[in-house]
């Protein structure tokens, strides 16, 4: 077990895990297992399982009460901007989690450490261990935390974010770089319209119009999520 | 509030709504709500999102406990088969909640009141209004009746169903009729070999092979999806 995790989740998070084996085991990636055959260690993936159904409640649970007159569709697509792999990963880094996973010497070459879907996985998983742990009033204080405060701050859009999900959607394969440009602005300036298209090297994905430039970028990735999926 | 659901939920389950608002709410479908305006009702469709959320994390921690030996992907393919539209609406429909939901008189027409995704959804209000009246215990004490019994009992697999994703990924847009035809039987009797086409009218949609008829409707089917998805 590693000391610093603990006093650091102690410090900051007032979190003291009593079965210490539990908290080892969320923060042990499959790949130092594999590389540590004869230790019998356990990776952290059944945890993951446990904890994404954690998370899921506890956000679930807060937005519902949170926004008692929204709509379904709007609870929906909030959840979902918190719910991801870009928003677990931060929140995982900001707790400083990528400091202590252990990772077999190959994927710590690759990059692993800051691999944003193992730094979801990460933070599923303490989740999961912390839930196992303490309960699930437990869980619902650390993210009163970490995560709560940035709802309320407004840093989720309930607004689909295709760009996002156009980013996700490519990089199932590894890294790509897309890019959007400005094609023309058009219209007097009081109905001023943005035309942009989504680029992926020379290859034009989609096209799209909106009142600003946000807009349409937006409008231009969801055409190339429908497009490509 | 329908006086033979507050009892048949006491008789057969044990449940006793504290705030029975929150049942109404869970059975009203909003094509009831839509014909009847004059009434402020709400419909399930918060319930549902909240239920999703507790179901997932009700079967996950299960399953977790059940199966301390199983490696994440067993688990998740396992929780897969239950949290799904199929089994949903089969619970919903052992527990007699077809009969009572208020429904719209149009959507009564369309055969709503047997529509597998408007029984899923039904069933998670469902456990999402028992949530909110009784805790997570209460949710896991119904469940313990109706889901857990059929998990011992081996009702479902943890192998993926790919027959069963594809009629769900084809009837999105509504209902279909997909065929699997044997095409041969290939091979001596200790290695025998089958081959299958699923078929959509006169379209094959994929074919596939296997030492029985249902493993190669299963290899038929996987490619079917890979080639639609």
């Amino acid at each position: 077990m590693d000391a610093a995790l603990v006093s650091e989740l102690r410090a900051r998070y007032g979190i003291e895990f009593q079965n210490l084996a539990l908290l080892d085991e969320a923060f042990t990636h499959s790949s130092y297992v594999n590389e540590h055959r004869e230790l019998g260690l356990r990776d952290n993936e059944r945890l993951e399982f446990l904890g994404d159904a954690v998370m899921e409640i506890t956000v679930s649970e807060y937005l519902y009460k949170k926004y008692p007159d929204w709509p379904e569709g709007k609870l929906t697509r909030l959840r979902a901007a918190i719910v991801c792999t870009k928003s677990f990963s931060s929140f995982a880094k900001e707790a400083h989690f990528d400091r202590y996973i252990r990772l077999g010497k190959g994927e710590e070459k690759n990059g692993a450490r800051a691999r944003a879907t193992l730094l979801e996985d990460l933070f599923e998983a303490f989740n999961g261990a912390l839930f196992l742990d303490q309960g699930r009033g437990a869980v619902v204080k650390f993210i009163e935390q970490v995560v709560f405060p940035k709802i309320e701050a407004g840093e989720f859009s309930d607004q689909t974010d295709y760009k996002t999900n156009l980013q996700e959607f490519l990089q199932q394969d590894g890294e790509v770089e897309i890019e959007y440009k400005l094609l023309a602005e058009v219209g007097p300036s009081h109905a001023r319209q943005f035309e942009v298209d989504v680029m992926m090297g020379d290859r034009v994905l989609g096209s799209g119009v909106g009142r600003n430039k946000k807009a349409a970028e937006q409008a231009a990735a969801k055409v190339a999520l429908a497009k490509l999926k």
